[in-house]
Protein backbone atom coordinates (compact mmCIF):
# COMPACT_ATOMS: atom_id res chain seq x y z
CA UNK A 1 0.00 0.00 0.00
CA UNK A 2 1.28 3.35 -0.96
CA UNK A 3 2.06 6.12 2.04
CA UNK A 4 0.47 9.33 1.39
CA UNK A 5 1.63 12.59 3.28
CA UNK A 6 -1.25 15.08 4.26
CA UNK A 7 -0.77 18.43 3.15
CA UNK A 8 -3.30 19.58 6.29
CA UNK A 9 -2.07 18.13 9.59
CA UNK A 10 -5.69 19.06 10.00
CA UNK A 11 -7.02 16.26 7.74
CA UNK A 12 -8.65 13.96 10.11
CA UNK A 13 -10.69 16.75 11.96
CA UNK A 14 -11.37 18.41 7.96
CA UNK A 15 -12.87 14.89 6.87
CA UNK A 16 -14.77 14.39 10.08
CA UNK A 17 -16.67 17.66 10.16
CA UNK A 18 -17.42 17.12 6.70
CA UNK A 19 -18.79 13.68 7.29
CA UNK A 20 -21.05 15.04 10.28
CA UNK A 21 -22.47 17.29 7.58
CA UNK A 22 -24.10 14.57 5.33
CA UNK A 23 -26.78 13.70 6.29
CA UNK A 24 -27.49 11.19 4.05
CA UNK A 25 -25.15 8.76 5.66
CA UNK A 26 -26.99 9.67 8.91
CA UNK A 27 -30.11 8.65 7.89
CA UNK A 28 -29.01 5.18 6.09
CA UNK A 29 -27.06 4.90 9.83
CA UNK A 30 -23.41 5.12 8.09
CA UNK A 31 -20.28 6.01 10.14
CA UNK A 32 -16.44 6.71 9.90
CA UNK A 33 -14.48 3.72 11.21
CA UNK A 34 -10.80 4.37 10.48
CA UNK A 35 -9.12 7.73 8.46
CA UNK A 36 -6.00 7.67 7.48
CA UNK A 37 -4.33 9.96 4.79
CA UNK A 38 -5.72 8.19 1.56
CA UNK A 39 -7.41 5.86 2.97
CA UNK A 40 -11.42 6.14 4.77
CA UNK A 41 -13.44 3.31 5.91
CA UNK A 42 -17.64 3.23 6.75
CA UNK A 43 -19.48 1.03 8.46
CA UNK A 44 -22.92 0.47 8.08
CA UNK A 45 -25.32 -1.70 10.10
CA UNK A 46 -27.73 -3.76 7.47
CA UNK A 47 -31.47 -1.99 7.60
CA UNK A 48 -34.49 -3.69 6.16
CA UNK A 49 -35.31 -0.52 5.23
CA UNK A 50 -32.22 -0.02 2.62
CA UNK A 51 -32.72 -3.28 0.86
CA UNK A 52 -34.01 -4.15 -2.72
CA UNK A 53 -36.12 -6.46 -3.85
CA UNK A 54 -34.79 -9.07 -2.69
CA UNK A 55 -33.75 -8.24 0.77
CA UNK A 56 -30.37 -7.41 0.10
CA UNK A 57 -28.65 -4.28 0.46
CA UNK A 58 -29.67 -1.75 -2.32
CA UNK A 59 -26.70 -1.09 -4.88
CA UNK A 60 -27.18 2.72 -4.46
CA UNK A 61 -26.59 2.35 -0.43
CA UNK A 62 -23.79 0.30 -1.50
CA UNK A 63 -22.73 2.58 -4.02
CA UNK A 64 -23.43 5.98 -1.43
CA UNK A 65 -20.87 4.29 1.36
CA UNK A 66 -18.41 3.60 -1.30
CA UNK A 67 -18.36 6.95 -2.58
CA UNK A 68 -18.45 8.67 0.45
CA UNK A 69 -15.04 6.65 1.80
CA UNK A 70 -13.77 7.49 -1.82
CA UNK A 71 -14.38 10.92 -1.77
CA UNK A 72 -13.09 11.34 2.03
CA UNK A 73 -10.39 8.77 0.86
CA UNK A 74 -9.11 12.12 -1.81
CA UNK A 75 -10.38 14.18 0.53
CA UNK A 76 -7.69 13.51 3.33
CA UNK A 77 -4.68 14.69 0.65
CA UNK A 78 -6.40 17.75 -0.60
CA UNK A 79 -4.66 21.17 1.11
CA UNK A 80 -6.71 23.18 3.82
CA UNK A 81 -9.08 25.33 2.21
CA UNK A 82 -10.56 23.04 -0.12
CA UNK A 83 -13.45 21.27 -0.98
CA UNK A 84 -14.09 17.68 -2.98
CA UNK A 85 -16.36 16.53 -5.59
CA UNK A 86 -17.15 13.46 -7.06
CA UNK A 87 -16.23 13.59 -11.17
CA UNK A 88 -17.78 10.01 -11.50
CA UNK A 89 -17.34 6.37 -10.52
CA UNK A 90 -17.62 2.96 -11.79
CA UNK A 91 -18.78 0.05 -9.18
CA UNK A 92 -18.99 -3.73 -10.13
CA UNK A 93 -21.30 -5.56 -7.58
CA UNK A 94 -19.72 -9.10 -7.47
CA UNK A 95 -21.95 -10.63 -4.69
CA UNK A 96 -25.02 -10.76 -3.06
CA UNK A 97 -24.86 -7.64 -0.78
CA UNK A 98 -25.99 -9.96 2.57
CA UNK A 99 -24.57 -9.59 5.85
CA UNK A 100 -24.77 -8.32 9.30
CA UNK A 101 -22.37 -5.11 8.56
CA UNK A 102 -20.81 -3.27 5.52
CA UNK A 103 -17.37 -2.00 5.32
CA UNK A 104 -16.74 0.47 2.37
CA UNK A 105 -12.88 1.59 2.09
CA UNK A 106 -11.84 3.87 -0.06
CA UNK A 107 -8.19 4.27 -1.19
CA UNK A 108 -6.28 6.98 -3.43
CA UNK A 109 -4.32 5.42 -6.06
CA UNK A 110 -3.44 8.24 -7.87
CA UNK A 111 -3.76 11.66 -6.17
CA UNK A 112 -3.48 14.76 -8.21
CA UNK A 113 -3.12 18.51 -8.06
CA UNK A 114 -6.84 18.66 -9.97
CA UNK A 115 -8.14 15.41 -10.77
CA UNK A 116 -7.59 12.23 -8.02
CA UNK A 117 -8.55 8.40 -8.63
CA UNK A 118 -9.69 5.88 -5.85
CA UNK A 119 -10.11 2.33 -5.51
CA UNK A 120 -13.42 1.40 -4.11
CA UNK A 121 -14.29 -1.97 -2.29
CA UNK A 122 -17.24 -2.57 -0.18
CA UNK A 123 -17.20 -5.87 2.22
CA UNK A 124 -19.78 -8.06 3.59
CA UNK A 125 -19.47 -9.08 7.44
CA UNK A 126 -21.64 -11.85 8.68
CA UNK A 127 -20.85 -14.77 11.02
CA UNK A 128 -17.54 -13.60 11.20
CA UNK A 129 -16.80 -14.12 7.68
CA UNK A 130 -16.08 -11.02 5.08
CA UNK A 131 -17.04 -11.15 1.90
CA UNK A 132 -16.26 -8.64 -1.04
CA UNK A 133 -19.26 -7.57 -2.31
CA UNK A 134 -18.74 -4.35 -4.51
CA UNK A 135 -15.32 -2.86 -5.91
CA UNK A 136 -15.11 0.27 -7.96
CA UNK A 137 -12.89 3.06 -9.60
CA UNK A 138 -13.84 6.56 -8.68
CA UNK A 139 -12.52 10.06 -10.21
CA UNK A 140 -13.02 13.05 -7.95
CA UNK A 141 -12.34 17.23 -8.23
CA UNK A 142 -10.48 19.26 -5.67
CA UNK A 143 -11.93 22.75 -5.83
CA UNK A 144 -9.23 24.59 -4.15
CA UNK A 145 -10.12 27.71 -2.78
CA UNK A 146 -13.75 26.43 -2.15
CA UNK A 147 -14.02 25.60 1.80
CA UNK A 148 -16.08 22.66 2.15
CA UNK A 149 -19.04 24.26 3.99
CA UNK B 1 -35.69 6.58 -29.83
CA UNK B 2 -35.86 2.24 -30.03
CA UNK B 3 -39.44 0.40 -29.78
CA UNK B 4 -39.01 -2.42 -27.57
CA UNK B 5 -41.52 -5.41 -28.26
CA UNK B 6 -41.71 -6.98 -24.26
CA UNK B 7 -41.36 -10.83 -24.42
CA UNK B 8 -44.22 -10.56 -21.29
CA UNK B 9 -47.56 -8.92 -22.12
CA UNK B 10 -47.54 -8.06 -17.65
CA UNK B 11 -44.77 -6.16 -17.73
CA UNK B 12 -45.96 -2.93 -16.37
CA UNK B 13 -47.59 -5.25 -12.81
CA UNK B 14 -43.73 -7.31 -12.90
CA UNK B 15 -42.01 -3.83 -12.59
CA UNK B 16 -44.99 -2.39 -10.13
CA UNK B 17 -44.84 -5.47 -7.72
CA UNK B 18 -40.69 -5.31 -7.78
CA UNK B 19 -40.25 -1.73 -7.11
CA UNK B 20 -43.09 -1.83 -4.12
CA UNK B 21 -40.56 -4.81 -2.71
CA UNK B 22 -37.77 -2.06 -2.80
CA UNK B 23 -37.33 -0.87 0.70
CA UNK B 24 -35.01 1.69 -0.61
CA UNK B 25 -37.06 3.36 -2.71
CA UNK B 26 -39.91 3.49 -0.06
CA UNK B 27 -37.71 4.76 2.18
CA UNK B 28 -36.39 7.25 0.23
CA UNK B 29 -39.86 8.28 -1.07
CA UNK B 30 -38.60 7.76 -4.64
CA UNK B 31 -41.74 6.48 -7.26
CA UNK B 32 -42.40 5.24 -9.84
CA UNK B 33 -43.19 7.87 -12.96
CA UNK B 34 -43.64 6.04 -15.93
CA UNK B 35 -43.19 2.52 -17.30
CA UNK B 36 -42.83 1.66 -20.82
CA UNK B 37 -40.57 -1.48 -22.63
CA UNK B 38 -37.69 -0.87 -22.44
CA UNK B 39 -37.99 2.58 -20.56
CA UNK B 40 -38.29 3.63 -17.14
CA UNK B 41 -38.47 6.70 -15.06
CA UNK B 42 -38.54 7.08 -11.11
CA UNK B 43 -39.21 10.12 -9.46
CA UNK B 44 -37.54 11.90 -6.19
CA UNK B 45 -39.11 14.95 -4.53
CA UNK B 46 -36.05 16.49 -2.85
CA UNK B 47 -35.40 16.02 1.44
CA UNK B 48 -33.14 17.25 3.21
CA UNK B 49 -31.97 14.45 4.85
CA UNK B 50 -30.67 12.62 1.68
CA UNK B 51 -27.98 15.20 1.02
CA UNK B 52 -24.15 15.54 1.05
CA UNK B 53 -21.61 17.89 2.77
CA UNK B 54 -23.07 20.70 0.36
CA UNK B 55 -26.81 20.39 0.85
CA UNK B 56 -26.68 18.45 -2.75
CA UNK B 57 -28.79 15.38 -2.92
CA UNK B 58 -25.85 12.58 -2.27
CA UNK B 59 -24.53 11.11 -5.51
CA UNK B 60 -25.57 7.87 -3.67
CA UNK B 61 -28.79 8.82 -3.87
CA UNK B 62 -28.38 9.83 -7.26
CA UNK B 63 -26.83 6.42 -8.19
CA UNK B 64 -29.52 4.58 -6.25
CA UNK B 65 -32.60 6.14 -8.12
CA UNK B 66 -30.94 5.96 -11.33
CA UNK B 67 -29.42 2.44 -11.13
CA UNK B 68 -33.42 1.06 -9.95
CA UNK B 69 -34.60 3.17 -13.26
CA UNK B 70 -32.20 1.09 -15.65
CA UNK B 71 -32.73 -1.65 -13.48
CA UNK B 72 -36.43 -1.99 -14.42
CA UNK B 73 -35.93 -0.33 -17.74
CA UNK B 74 -34.24 -4.32 -18.64
CA UNK B 75 -36.36 -6.07 -16.42
CA UNK B 76 -39.70 -4.48 -18.39
CA UNK B 77 -38.37 -6.58 -21.15
CA UNK B 78 -37.43 -9.79 -19.32
CA UNK B 79 -39.47 -13.31 -19.46
CA UNK B 80 -42.05 -13.92 -17.22
CA UNK B 81 -40.29 -16.00 -13.87
CA UNK B 82 -37.22 -14.15 -14.24
CA UNK B 83 -35.19 -11.48 -12.03
CA UNK B 84 -32.32 -8.88 -12.79
CA UNK B 85 -29.24 -8.14 -11.04
CA UNK B 86 -26.81 -5.12 -11.78
CA UNK B 87 -24.08 -6.30 -12.82
CA UNK B 88 -22.32 -3.29 -12.64
CA UNK B 89 -22.87 0.83 -13.47
CA UNK B 90 -20.60 3.72 -14.03
CA UNK B 91 -22.20 7.07 -13.59
CA UNK B 92 -21.09 10.97 -14.13
CA UNK B 93 -22.42 13.78 -11.79
CA UNK B 94 -21.87 16.38 -14.44
CA UNK B 95 -24.05 19.15 -12.24
CA UNK B 96 -24.91 19.72 -8.69
CA UNK B 97 -27.96 17.84 -7.50
CA UNK B 98 -29.80 20.74 -6.67
CA UNK B 99 -33.89 20.77 -7.20
CA UNK B 100 -37.19 20.33 -5.75
CA UNK B 101 -37.79 17.11 -8.32
CA UNK B 102 -35.70 14.76 -9.62
CA UNK B 103 -36.27 12.40 -12.24
CA UNK B 104 -34.36 8.99 -13.22
CA UNK B 105 -34.46 7.81 -16.68
CA UNK B 106 -33.48 4.18 -17.38
CA UNK B 107 -33.62 2.94 -21.01
CA UNK B 108 -32.18 -0.17 -22.90
CA UNK B 109 -29.77 0.50 -25.28
CA UNK B 110 -28.71 -3.21 -26.21
CA UNK B 111 -31.37 -6.11 -25.21
CA UNK B 112 -30.15 -9.43 -24.51
CA UNK B 113 -31.06 -12.90 -23.31
CA UNK B 114 -28.29 -13.35 -20.76
CA UNK B 115 -27.21 -9.51 -20.47
CA UNK B 116 -28.76 -6.18 -21.03
CA UNK B 117 -27.25 -2.78 -21.63
CA UNK B 118 -28.94 0.50 -20.04
CA UNK B 119 -28.20 4.25 -20.28
CA UNK B 120 -29.12 6.11 -17.45
CA UNK B 121 -29.91 9.74 -17.12
CA UNK B 122 -30.88 12.00 -14.01
CA UNK B 123 -32.33 15.09 -14.30
CA UNK B 124 -33.58 18.04 -11.14
CA UNK B 125 -36.51 20.18 -11.76
CA UNK B 126 -36.15 23.35 -9.77
CA UNK B 127 -38.95 26.12 -11.04
CA UNK B 128 -40.21 24.47 -14.12
CA UNK B 129 -36.78 24.00 -15.29
CA UNK B 130 -34.68 20.75 -16.28
CA UNK B 131 -30.80 20.25 -15.54
CA UNK B 132 -29.16 17.42 -16.34
CA UNK B 133 -27.29 16.81 -13.35
CA UNK B 134 -25.95 12.76 -14.16
CA UNK B 135 -25.39 10.50 -17.34
CA UNK B 136 -24.32 6.65 -16.50
CA UNK B 137 -24.42 3.25 -17.72
CA UNK B 138 -25.51 -0.06 -16.37
CA UNK B 139 -24.62 -3.41 -17.37
CA UNK B 140 -28.08 -5.46 -16.62
CA UNK B 141 -27.75 -9.11 -15.87
CA UNK B 142 -31.26 -11.49 -16.47
CA UNK B 143 -31.40 -14.60 -13.97
CA UNK B 144 -33.97 -17.12 -16.03
CA UNK B 145 -36.58 -19.57 -14.30
CA UNK B 146 -35.58 -17.18 -11.04
CA UNK B 147 -38.41 -15.17 -10.21
CA UNK B 148 -38.06 -12.00 -8.81
CA UNK B 149 -39.51 -13.41 -5.12
CA UNK C 1 -29.62 16.32 -30.07
CA UNK C 2 -28.02 19.92 -28.39
CA UNK C 3 -26.81 21.97 -30.62
CA UNK C 4 -23.47 23.35 -29.74
CA UNK C 5 -21.93 26.87 -30.21
CA UNK C 6 -18.29 26.28 -30.81
CA UNK C 7 -16.07 29.00 -28.69
CA UNK C 8 -13.50 28.75 -31.49
CA UNK C 9 -14.72 29.02 -35.14
CA UNK C 10 -12.13 27.58 -36.48
CA UNK C 11 -12.71 24.57 -34.75
CA UNK C 12 -12.71 22.14 -37.83
CA UNK C 13 -9.45 22.88 -38.72
CA UNK C 14 -7.92 22.81 -35.07
CA UNK C 15 -9.59 19.35 -34.73
CA UNK C 16 -8.17 17.84 -38.38
CA UNK C 17 -4.36 19.09 -37.74
CA UNK C 18 -4.68 17.73 -33.72
CA UNK C 19 -6.21 14.28 -35.92
CA UNK C 20 -3.59 14.17 -38.30
CA UNK C 21 -0.49 14.16 -35.63
CA UNK C 22 -2.70 11.43 -33.88
CA UNK C 23 0.22 8.45 -35.68
CA UNK C 24 -2.04 5.35 -34.33
CA UNK C 25 -5.29 6.66 -36.39
CA UNK C 26 -2.67 6.47 -39.72
CA UNK C 27 -1.50 3.21 -38.40
CA UNK C 28 -4.61 1.50 -38.09
CA UNK C 29 -6.32 3.04 -40.99
CA UNK C 30 -9.16 5.38 -38.94
CA UNK C 31 -10.48 8.77 -40.87
CA UNK C 32 -11.92 11.97 -39.88
CA UNK C 33 -15.69 10.94 -41.39
CA UNK C 34 -17.36 14.41 -39.88
CA UNK C 35 -16.70 17.17 -37.55
CA UNK C 36 -19.59 19.43 -36.15
CA UNK C 37 -19.20 21.29 -32.76
CA UNK C 38 -19.53 18.81 -30.33
CA UNK C 39 -19.87 15.69 -32.31
CA UNK C 40 -17.36 13.74 -34.06
CA UNK C 41 -17.48 10.68 -36.46
CA UNK C 42 -14.09 8.94 -37.24
CA UNK C 43 -14.48 5.53 -39.80
CA UNK C 44 -11.99 2.41 -39.65
CA UNK C 45 -12.29 0.21 -42.41
CA UNK C 46 -11.89 -3.81 -41.30
CA UNK C 47 -8.21 -4.86 -41.35
CA UNK C 48 -7.01 -8.70 -40.78
CA UNK C 49 -4.21 -7.19 -38.64
CA UNK C 50 -6.60 -5.23 -35.81
CA UNK C 51 -8.58 -8.54 -34.23
CA UNK C 52 -8.36 -10.46 -31.99
CA UNK C 53 -8.03 -14.19 -31.11
CA UNK C 54 -11.94 -15.02 -32.60
CA UNK C 55 -11.26 -12.63 -35.99
CA UNK C 56 -13.65 -9.69 -34.92
CA UNK C 57 -11.94 -6.29 -34.54
CA UNK C 58 -10.05 -6.21 -31.33
CA UNK C 59 -11.88 -3.99 -27.84
CA UNK C 60 -8.54 -2.10 -28.14
CA UNK C 61 -9.11 -0.74 -31.56
CA UNK C 62 -12.76 0.01 -31.06
CA UNK C 63 -12.07 1.83 -28.03
CA UNK C 64 -9.04 3.87 -29.50
CA UNK C 65 -11.40 5.40 -32.49
CA UNK C 66 -14.00 5.82 -29.54
CA UNK C 67 -11.74 7.28 -27.73
CA UNK C 68 -10.26 9.92 -30.47
CA UNK C 69 -13.98 10.80 -31.74
CA UNK C 70 -14.95 11.57 -27.85
CA UNK C 71 -11.60 13.40 -27.74
CA UNK C 72 -11.97 15.51 -30.64
CA UNK C 73 -16.03 15.86 -29.92
CA UNK C 74 -14.82 17.76 -27.04
CA UNK C 75 -11.71 19.52 -28.48
CA UNK C 76 -14.15 21.18 -30.96
CA UNK C 77 -15.99 23.09 -28.31
CA UNK C 78 -12.79 23.77 -26.58
CA UNK C 79 -11.19 27.70 -27.20
CA UNK C 80 -8.18 28.08 -29.29
CA UNK C 81 -4.73 27.54 -27.66
CA UNK C 82 -6.08 24.75 -25.48
CA UNK C 83 -5.59 21.10 -25.52
CA UNK C 84 -7.67 17.93 -25.02
CA UNK C 85 -6.72 14.62 -22.64
CA UNK C 86 -8.76 12.02 -21.65
CA UNK C 87 -9.43 11.51 -17.95
CA UNK C 88 -11.07 8.00 -18.52
CA UNK C 89 -13.72 6.03 -20.29
CA UNK C 90 -15.95 3.19 -19.90
CA UNK C 91 -16.88 0.57 -23.06
CA UNK C 92 -19.53 -1.80 -23.31
CA UNK C 93 -18.80 -4.52 -26.04
CA UNK C 94 -22.39 -4.54 -27.10
CA UNK C 95 -21.93 -7.64 -30.21
CA UNK C 96 -19.07 -9.21 -31.94
CA UNK C 97 -17.47 -6.29 -34.17
CA UNK C 98 -17.96 -7.96 -37.35
CA UNK C 99 -18.42 -5.62 -40.55
CA UNK C 100 -16.79 -4.51 -43.34
CA UNK C 101 -16.28 -0.75 -41.96
CA UNK C 102 -17.02 0.81 -38.41
CA UNK C 103 -18.18 4.05 -37.16
CA UNK C 104 -17.22 5.44 -33.82
CA UNK C 105 -19.18 8.74 -33.16
CA UNK C 106 -18.40 10.74 -29.96
CA UNK C 107 -21.04 13.41 -28.56
CA UNK C 108 -20.93 15.80 -26.01
CA UNK C 109 -23.70 15.36 -23.47
CA UNK C 110 -21.90 17.91 -20.59
CA UNK C 111 -19.48 20.74 -22.11
CA UNK C 112 -17.76 22.43 -18.69
CA UNK C 113 -14.74 24.55 -18.65
CA UNK C 114 -12.47 22.11 -17.45
CA UNK C 115 -14.19 18.33 -17.85
CA UNK C 116 -16.77 17.69 -20.81
CA UNK C 117 -18.39 14.38 -20.72
CA UNK C 118 -19.22 12.11 -23.85
CA UNK C 119 -21.26 9.68 -25.07
CA UNK C 120 -19.68 7.10 -27.56
CA UNK C 121 -21.20 4.73 -29.58
CA UNK C 122 -19.27 2.29 -32.45
CA UNK C 123 -21.32 0.44 -35.12
CA UNK C 124 -20.16 -2.09 -37.63
CA UNK C 125 -21.31 -1.84 -41.15
CA UNK C 126 -22.24 -5.21 -43.23
CA UNK C 127 -23.81 -5.93 -46.58
CA UNK C 128 -24.88 -2.39 -45.67
CA UNK C 129 -26.84 -2.77 -42.37
CA UNK C 130 -25.25 -1.19 -39.32
CA UNK C 131 -25.02 -2.48 -35.85
CA UNK C 132 -24.59 -0.98 -33.07
CA UNK C 133 -20.70 -2.75 -31.57
CA UNK C 134 -20.09 -0.64 -28.33
CA UNK C 135 -21.44 2.15 -26.68
CA UNK C 136 -19.31 4.12 -23.74
CA UNK C 137 -19.01 7.25 -21.61
CA UNK C 138 -15.96 9.59 -21.55
CA UNK C 139 -14.87 12.31 -19.13
CA UNK C 140 -12.43 14.82 -20.94
CA UNK C 141 -10.25 17.41 -19.45
CA UNK C 142 -9.57 20.68 -21.10
CA UNK C 143 -6.09 22.15 -20.88
CA UNK C 144 -5.97 25.81 -21.53
CA UNK C 145 -2.99 27.87 -22.63
CA UNK C 146 -1.60 24.46 -23.30
CA UNK C 147 -1.61 24.42 -27.65
CA UNK C 148 -2.35 20.99 -29.14
CA UNK C 149 1.09 21.24 -30.49
CA UNK D 1 -2.86 -11.12 -3.79
CA UNK D 2 -5.39 -13.72 -3.85
CA UNK D 3 -4.29 -17.45 -4.66
CA UNK D 4 -6.32 -19.13 -7.37
CA UNK D 5 -6.90 -22.83 -8.62
CA UNK D 6 -7.55 -22.85 -12.59
CA UNK D 7 -9.75 -25.15 -13.32
CA UNK D 8 -7.55 -26.46 -16.26
CA UNK D 9 -4.46 -27.63 -15.31
CA UNK D 10 -3.11 -26.65 -19.38
CA UNK D 11 -4.27 -23.09 -18.95
CA UNK D 12 -1.36 -21.55 -20.11
CA UNK D 13 -0.96 -22.99 -23.04
CA UNK D 14 -4.53 -22.15 -23.45
CA UNK D 15 -3.37 -18.29 -23.06
CA UNK D 16 -0.51 -19.01 -25.03
CA UNK D 17 -2.25 -19.90 -28.01
CA UNK D 18 -4.82 -17.67 -27.47
CA UNK D 19 -2.76 -14.56 -27.26
CA UNK D 20 -1.41 -15.90 -30.49
CA UNK D 21 -4.13 -15.73 -32.46
CA UNK D 22 -4.68 -11.94 -31.19
CA UNK D 23 -3.60 -10.17 -34.59
CA UNK D 24 -3.21 -6.99 -32.91
CA UNK D 25 -1.06 -8.10 -30.38
CA UNK D 26 1.48 -8.82 -33.47
CA UNK D 27 0.58 -5.79 -35.21
CA UNK D 28 1.47 -3.61 -32.23
CA UNK D 29 4.28 -5.44 -31.14
CA UNK D 30 3.12 -6.80 -27.61
CA UNK D 31 3.97 -9.58 -26.18
CA UNK D 32 2.80 -11.93 -22.94
CA UNK D 33 5.26 -11.08 -19.91
CA UNK D 34 3.98 -13.43 -17.40
CA UNK D 35 1.32 -15.93 -17.12
CA UNK D 36 -0.33 -17.44 -13.20
CA UNK D 37 -3.40 -18.10 -12.43
CA UNK D 38 -5.62 -15.33 -12.52
CA UNK D 39 -2.83 -12.70 -13.65
CA UNK D 40 -1.15 -11.86 -16.54
CA UNK D 41 1.50 -9.32 -18.00
CA UNK D 42 1.76 -8.14 -21.30
CA UNK D 43 4.94 -6.15 -22.55
CA UNK D 44 4.81 -3.76 -24.79
CA UNK D 45 8.03 -1.36 -26.25
CA UNK D 46 7.07 2.22 -27.02
CA UNK D 47 6.85 2.50 -30.77
CA UNK D 48 5.81 6.25 -32.49
CA UNK D 49 3.26 5.26 -34.89
CA UNK D 50 1.01 3.74 -31.97
CA UNK D 51 0.96 7.68 -30.52
CA UNK D 52 -1.66 10.52 -30.17
CA UNK D 53 -1.16 13.91 -30.59
CA UNK D 54 1.09 14.66 -28.29
CA UNK D 55 3.54 11.90 -29.01
CA UNK D 56 2.84 9.50 -26.01
CA UNK D 57 1.14 6.28 -26.32
CA UNK D 58 -2.94 6.28 -27.26
CA UNK D 59 -5.26 5.55 -24.84
CA UNK D 60 -6.52 3.03 -27.17
CA UNK D 61 -3.44 0.90 -27.15
CA UNK D 62 -2.95 1.25 -23.19
CA UNK D 63 -6.42 -0.12 -23.67
CA UNK D 64 -5.60 -3.12 -25.85
CA UNK D 65 -2.80 -4.17 -23.97
CA UNK D 66 -4.74 -4.14 -20.42
CA UNK D 67 -8.20 -5.65 -22.23
CA UNK D 68 -6.34 -8.21 -23.68
CA UNK D 69 -4.14 -8.88 -20.15
CA UNK D 70 -7.31 -8.75 -18.26
CA UNK D 71 -9.15 -10.76 -20.84
CA UNK D 72 -5.93 -13.84 -20.18
CA UNK D 73 -6.35 -13.60 -16.44
CA UNK D 74 -9.59 -14.18 -16.46
CA UNK D 75 -9.44 -16.60 -19.59
CA UNK D 76 -6.67 -18.68 -17.24
CA UNK D 77 -9.03 -19.62 -14.48
CA UNK D 78 -12.07 -20.91 -17.40
CA UNK D 79 -12.73 -24.21 -17.68
CA UNK D 80 -11.13 -26.29 -20.73
CA UNK D 81 -13.00 -25.77 -23.93
CA UNK D 82 -14.37 -22.28 -23.61
CA UNK D 83 -13.72 -18.92 -24.40
CA UNK D 84 -13.64 -15.42 -22.99
CA UNK D 85 -15.58 -12.32 -24.10
CA UNK D 86 -15.08 -8.62 -22.35
CA UNK D 87 -18.17 -7.30 -21.49
CA UNK D 88 -16.97 -3.90 -20.45
CA UNK D 89 -14.24 -2.32 -19.05
CA UNK D 90 -13.38 1.32 -17.67
CA UNK D 91 -10.39 2.46 -17.69
CA UNK D 92 -8.09 5.88 -15.86
CA UNK D 93 -5.37 7.26 -17.83
CA UNK D 94 -3.64 9.03 -14.57
CA UNK D 95 -0.29 9.75 -15.96
CA UNK D 96 1.04 10.65 -19.79
CA UNK D 97 1.97 7.40 -21.09
CA UNK D 98 5.50 8.50 -21.67
CA UNK D 99 8.39 5.78 -21.48
CA UNK D 100 10.58 3.07 -23.57
CA UNK D 101 8.07 0.00 -22.53
CA UNK D 102 4.73 -0.43 -20.48
CA UNK D 103 3.69 -3.17 -18.45
CA UNK D 104 -0.07 -4.21 -18.11
CA UNK D 105 -1.26 -6.21 -15.33
CA UNK D 106 -4.62 -7.67 -15.48
CA UNK D 107 -5.47 -9.84 -12.36
CA UNK D 108 -8.70 -11.01 -11.52
CA UNK D 109 -10.51 -9.66 -8.59
CA UNK D 110 -13.30 -12.29 -8.59
CA UNK D 111 -13.87 -15.37 -10.60
CA UNK D 112 -17.24 -16.45 -11.15
CA UNK D 113 -19.17 -19.07 -13.30
CA UNK D 114 -20.27 -16.77 -16.14
CA UNK D 115 -18.77 -13.08 -15.19
CA UNK D 116 -15.59 -12.73 -14.12
CA UNK D 117 -14.08 -8.91 -12.76
CA UNK D 118 -11.20 -8.26 -13.51
CA UNK D 119 -8.46 -4.95 -12.12
CA UNK D 120 -6.31 -3.37 -14.57
CA UNK D 121 -2.83 -1.59 -14.62
CA UNK D 122 -0.49 -0.16 -16.90
CA UNK D 123 2.95 0.96 -16.03
CA UNK D 124 5.57 3.16 -18.42
CA UNK D 125 8.89 1.89 -17.72
CA UNK D 126 11.90 4.99 -18.32
CA UNK D 127 15.06 5.05 -18.01
CA UNK D 128 14.67 1.99 -14.93
CA UNK D 129 11.79 4.09 -13.08
CA UNK D 130 8.19 2.48 -13.39
CA UNK D 131 5.66 4.91 -13.34
CA UNK D 132 1.66 4.06 -13.26
CA UNK D 133 -0.16 5.35 -16.18
CA UNK D 134 -3.39 4.13 -16.04
CA UNK D 135 -6.21 1.92 -13.84
CA UNK D 136 -8.91 -0.22 -14.58
CA UNK D 137 -11.60 -2.68 -14.00
CA UNK D 138 -13.11 -5.23 -16.45
CA UNK D 139 -15.82 -7.46 -16.67
CA UNK D 140 -15.31 -10.85 -18.46
CA UNK D 141 -18.29 -12.93 -19.78
CA UNK D 142 -17.36 -16.81 -19.89
CA UNK D 143 -18.74 -18.70 -22.95
CA UNK D 144 -18.35 -22.51 -22.03
CA UNK D 145 -18.83 -25.36 -24.44
CA UNK D 146 -17.40 -22.67 -27.00
CA UNK D 147 -13.81 -23.79 -27.62
CA UNK D 148 -11.64 -20.19 -28.68
CA UNK D 149 -11.09 -21.23 -32.09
Amino acid sequence: MTQFQPRDADYERRVRDSFARQALMRTIGAELARIEPGRVEIALPFRADLTQQHGYLHAGVTSAIADSAGGYAGYSLFPAGSSVLTVEFKINLVAPAAGERFIALGEVVKPGRTLTICRLEVSALKGGQSTLIAVGQQTLICLEGTPDR
